[in-house]
């Protein structure tokens, strides 16, 4: 059988939530959603692109939190590709995740193809990357389970490293894997590269009935849980929803532990693409563009005297930095990050701190996202509240009411749908409503553009949680 | 005489833009007026409390530019304390600003002695600072124009040197002025160290008829223009206007230039009391209070692994710094500098880049002080911009109509009086009004609780110079 004929299955595992990344990243909106390496599109986007030339890859499975679904379901959109969602209840490590890739895959083709991709991973040189994975996928279909072994260009300590050992026939280029190693100090980093081991890149290529044969024999609770999982999975809208009660019962283990490292049968592809897993910002900053002084930055920036740094300014405001090196600078319209590039790793330390400390920037984001667009505090004082409002068209927000407050909607683009008790009026631009204390309200957008308008809360209390939630379109 | 005896005059100089403070710091808000030190007061409030003792000070007088009015007025009655306000129509550099202070001392009193002081210094010793100054009156009192010379604690090369000579008999401690040296260099001032030269704090002190014979002597343009002035100056609301055409025909030239340098009648008096003119972050810094890792932060701030360092957040948002040392980190809501300590005199260059640019963060701050209160943006958009608008207790704004705008005012505080073409309504707490494009309007706040509202501007256009104003109660 020639290498061409063989269809890849693409499972793209969304998990994690990037803390090292903030505050960019946050759990309401992880880097692997967020556009951080490139404006136009996030990692996510990428890496389903990566996979969508139906020649070589069958429809792709995207496996994401379920609250992630309707940026996972927008952002598919927007690109205009296929995938199917599939949903966890919550998150149970990668054994798990490989387990449900492996049976919905194996549902459609006992011996198909799987290939596991992280979508939190750069690397700009497509044709590269199908080209390996491609040549891995021969591996797979002779029984190995492959993983790519990236070629190091410099001693990293944070990736694990594979060495490898006799050739593999099947797949020319390919080797077993001699041993999987976990990430090295600086001085084993060098060792392992005199070696020559590979870092290991998380890319995993298998056999469907093959994996389930290996997760049978080392983690059969984790296969049995996934298995009863998808066997009671629901329909929900656009999405496969595993059930929660099953899912539960999977142990929480990672693919390396489960199997990788046990079995007689991995096999490692050397790559030399570039390749990153963009998880600190010392790593952003290396895949980005770099201006002749070494400066990559994004938004309204203005530097002085400063040398190899990554400044983001995100939103209106302006950003400057006056004679630095080697920093990193993020500026989001409620929180700003300062960085050595040295010591980026640390911010998962702060972001733990914050946690700890009840700051609500730790996991939040000021502008949240939800399936009918975006609301954004904008201003907050003693007994008010300030929000501007998205409303894609034909969004619904929910039948509500509020017990603490009244609000004052006044339109500033498109028109809105606005129900108040018993009424029902269209507000246009330049128009306000009235929603009085306690009435049963619900905003929609019936129109072709974006609706926005602000919301001017007024109240004893105008906390999120005063939200009394009558019907929902979206099943909150 | 006994010392105690002299009645000083103060005259608190209120120019500047402390550019080399920005963000905090800037034309709209100049650092004199800022709260950057104290939180609680800003160094113009300190420097006037510091001369308020009405056994040792007649009433100040503070020299300001008619744009800084309002703020010097409103920042004075906070503090209870009484002074005359005097505007410069437009800034002639500190020979003219000293003429107008001596002929208004000499009004009075023509051998009142003078005390000229700049609002931005930091002396937290007061008492030191009094005694000083009597002492130094002493000198003044006996025909000499003396300056405090500070004993230095290191060589610093952004200040002014002063070079004794002989004792002065009538200031026990004074001696007469060798010679005044520029800005030297590092080498430079270790060598006047050495020599027991003093910095050049700025402060002077003399009699109001022998610096108006010495003006007369070596500025005759200077004190003819600034008498000129004073003559056809005009008394607005609670102001003493300058004449604008007279006081333009002042030659810009420094005190300094004018006469200290050229008088042979030039004293100082060595004082060693703690005192800073505040002009870079990293002097900001220094005068600051520091934690055990020698950080001084103010506002919501996070930091690991950091020292020596200045982090201001201001507002609502969070700053976070990680793996940095000896860094200055102001953040506002509009702005965020980032800066080495070492470096922080550059900062003035990077707003002189910024002004170049046409960024409105060089000049002016988000929130904008006015004689009725303040307005800030919130939010913007492609047609429409909210603000947060608060009116003092019987504040007035001007009657104004716009031409492409339609405004909603949402009262979330307070009540309003608002006048809509030939109609007065009152608008309360957590009620709004529509102002359709055109409407002939105008806002007041005639409670006694401050008014705080949210505008919505809707319309083709909403900047600032869409403000037809057809009348004002404070003569703009």
């Amino acid at each position: 059988m020639s290498r061409s004929s063989i269809q890849i299955h693409p499972m793209i595992l969304c998990g994690g939530t990037g803390t090292r990344l903030w505050p960019a990243s946050r759990e309401s909106m992880p880097k692997q959603f967020a556009r951080l390496v490139d404006a136009e599109r996030s990692t996510f986007q990428a890496t389903l692109a990566r996979v969508s030339d139906a020649s070589v890859f069958a429809r792709p499975t995207v496996i994401a939190s379920a609250e992630a679904r309707f940026i996972v379901a927008e952002q598919r959109d927007q690109l205009g590709l296929a995938a199917d969602i599939l949903l966890e209840p919550q998150g149970r490590d990668s054994a798990a995740a490989v387990a449900v890739a492996a049976l919905h895959a194996a549902a459609a083709d006992p011996q198909a193809v799987v290939l596991i991709l992280a979508a939190d991973h750069v690397v700009p040189d497509t044709e590269a990357f199908v080209d390996a994975v491609r040549r891995a996928a021969a591996g797979a279909q002779a029984g190995y389970t492959m993983t790519l072994g990236i070629e190091p260009d410099r001693p990293a300590t944070d990736y694990g490293y594979i060495r490898r050992g006799e050739p593999i026939a099947e797949a020319p280029g390919a080797a077993r894997v001699a041993r999987f190693v976990e990430k090295p100090d600086r001085a084993g980093a060098e060792a392992l590269i005199t070696d020559g081991a590979l870092w290991n890149s998380g890319y995993f290529l298998f056999r469907a009935d093959l994996m389930l044969a290996e997760l049978e024999a080392f983690v059969p609770e984790v296969l049995a849980a996934a298995r009863a999982a998808l066997e009671a999975a629901v329909t929900d809208l656009d999405f496969v929803r595993l059930d929660a009660a099953a899912f539960a019962q999977a142990p929480k283990i990672s693919i390396d532990y489960a199997v990788m490292e046990r079995t007689a049968r991995a096999g490692v592809l050397p790559v030399s693409f570039s390749w990153s897993d963009v998880g600190t910002w010392d790593a952003v900053w290396q895949v980005l563009d770099h201006d002749t002084e070494g400066n990559a930055v994004r938004g309204r920036v203005s530097l002085i005297g400063t040398k190899n740094s990554l400044v983001h300014s995100q939103g209106e405001g302006l950003t400057a930095v006056v004679g630095l090196e080697d920093v990193v600078v993020v500026s989001t319209p409620d929180a700003v990050l300062v960085a050595s590039k040295a010591h980026s790793g640390q911010v998962k330390d702060l972001v733990n701190a914050l946690r700890a400390s009840g700051a609500p920037e730790a996991d939040a984001h000021l502008r949240m996202y939800r399936p009918w667009g975006w609301y954004q505090r904008i201003d907050i004082g003693e007994r008010f509240q300030v929000k501007r409002i998205q409303v894609v068209p034909g969004g619904r927000l929910s039948l509500q009411k509020h017990y603490h407050r009244a609000e004052h909607w006044v339109v500033v683009r498109g028109t809105a749908e606005v129900t108040i008790d018993d009424r029902v009026v269209l507000v246009h631009e330049n128009e306000a409503v009235y929603l009085p204390i306690g009435s049963m309200h619900r905003l929609a957008n019936p129109g072709k553009i974006p609706l926005e308008l602000i919301e001017v809360q007024v109240g004893s209390y105008t906390g999120e949680d005063d939200i009394i939630r009558v019907e929902d379109i979206y099943g909150r």
